[in-house]
């Protein structure tokens, strides 16, 4: 069978099966006592483009992500790996300026491997320290559930990109927050975490699979970031499209017992799936949700 | 400037200049007090040929040139992690085998990740646990130099292959040694110590140039592997050119007080570079190493 056919998590999902990859539950995995690891690759054409993304805000996002991933684990990032594939006609300039971009995410560089390549390719590995990992699986019926900051500025950036409407919320999807401080403090009680890297909507859906549970979310309670509802107009999308399914907002969603500073959303309850509540009454994600048929 | 002018190591050395990358001493970088990690790519029609290297061979050997490096920092493997880029018409039979060889090397992958690219691009991260890490710039004249086993059987193995000539030596070539049991005997006295992976000659001349003294490597005394010789005379190369100029055995060379159980090619003198002596006399490189004008 080929790739195209299989997919990406088909393919992990076998080599799981066979032993040959440890499965990875949560958004980074464990090694040694205290430490976690992520992996991300950006591939040019498929995870960006050049005419969208210049180099440095491609450097940081490389680096942003892998960090995020580290936030959702509690952890204090460490040191970052990159490994990069490169097009002999690549200027060197253009490669400072992506690791002028990965320095600005404040976490040291430890190795860089440069090779050549057809296009770019773009590799970061993250380590951090971390003591507790809340995962995925601890949510339970009577948690609360909370974001860290609002959502919808990375989707509607990307629609400011794409029609060419200057607007300060591009920047907002080329540079995502840094959630570590958060991560760090949700880390010691919250039951589940992860970032929103796919969407509140779809990553809910995960935190409710593994753990078991349903998640209920309210939308006129999902916090939404200033001027996502003017873009959302502006392109003729629903605001709650742009900010619960687009995703790469990058905050946090976290099952705890307290909420203290963060917002609350929704809660868990018995039961399976995810599911949206408009005044009360629960909406199909069709009825919002744009990317969904 | 362009990447093809400026080369790898410009690009490095003009990266660390300006701290946007801790520059890289050894083979694997510390973080934390006692790991060190490292990280290196495979690309596909750069590294090797899909043509000449199996799946299983390529994510074997991809696992241990990394694990060599972990070896030549005395360090007890940890994990793997495995960044591949793939085009999407790849077979998934031909992954999983790639996973299987990575498999053989005997080090958990904690973590794939698997993107679309056009051609394949391969790119691990090794993670270990150190105590001493003996580094390249601690050799000191009177030390003794050392290293772990026989010479020259990937060169010969290469040999075969591009001249498809069948020989047992070609799974030397496909297959390198992993020495981190000697690794981690030689890091808790060697001065210095690496992984030879281009060639006993240059790598020589890097501790050289780091502990400012005088390699001086009796030809004589090199271990050569078994079928080497017969080789070299098949292809009409000189036996020490195979054994200390083509690189890629991943055997540790080291700089000792006591050789213990390992064999002594030389020693360390004051002065500086590194002088080949045959009979006693110092030999230019170009007398035997067909690579060098």
């Amino acid at each position: 069978m080929r790739l195209s056919e299989l997919g990406e998590f088909g393919l992990l999902g076998e080599l799981a099966r066979r032993g040959l990859v440890q499965r990875i539950e949560n958004d980074a995995a464990r090694f040694a006592p205290d430490f976690v690891v992520t992996q991300d690759a950006l591939v040019e054409g498929v995870h960006f483009r050049l005419d969208w993304t210049g180099w440095r805000d491609l450097g940081y996002k490389a680096a942003a992500v892998n960090i995020s991933d580290l936030a959702a684990s509690g952890a204090e990032p460490e040191a970052l790996i990159v490994s990069l594939g490169l097009p002999r006609e690549t200027e060197a300039d253009d490669v400072i300026e992506l690791y002028e971009g990965i320095a600005e995410a404040g976490v040291p560089v430890l190795g860089g491997d440069t090779t050549s390549a057809d296009r770019l390719y773009l590799s970061v590995t993250a380590l951090g320290r971390a003591s507790r990992v809340p995962g995925r699986e601890g949510a339970r019926p009577g948690d609360l559930l909370v974001v860290t900051d609002p959502l919808g500025a990375s989707a509607a950036g990307f629609h400011c990109l794409k029609e060419g409407i200057k607007s300060s919320l591009v920047r907002s999807h080329l540079r995502p927050p840094l959630r570590v401080v958060e991560g760090k403090e949700l880390a010691g009680t919250a039951h589940a975490m992860l970032d929103i890297s796919d969407g509140l909507a779809s990553d809910a859906q995960r935190i409710a699979e593994r753990s078991h549970c349903r998640l209920v979310i309210e939308l006129e309670r999902v916090p939404i970031a200033d001027g996502v509802a003017e873009i959302a107009e502006r392109v003729h999308d629903d605001v709650y499209s742009l900010a619960c399914a687009f995703g790469e907002d990058y905050e946090l969603l976290a099952a705890v017992l307290e909420p203290g500073r963060f917002t609350v959303v929704g809660r868990c309850e018995e039961g399976e799936g995810v599911v949206f509540l408009r005044d009360g009454e629960p909406v199909e994600r069709s009825g919002w949700d744009h990317f969904r048929d």
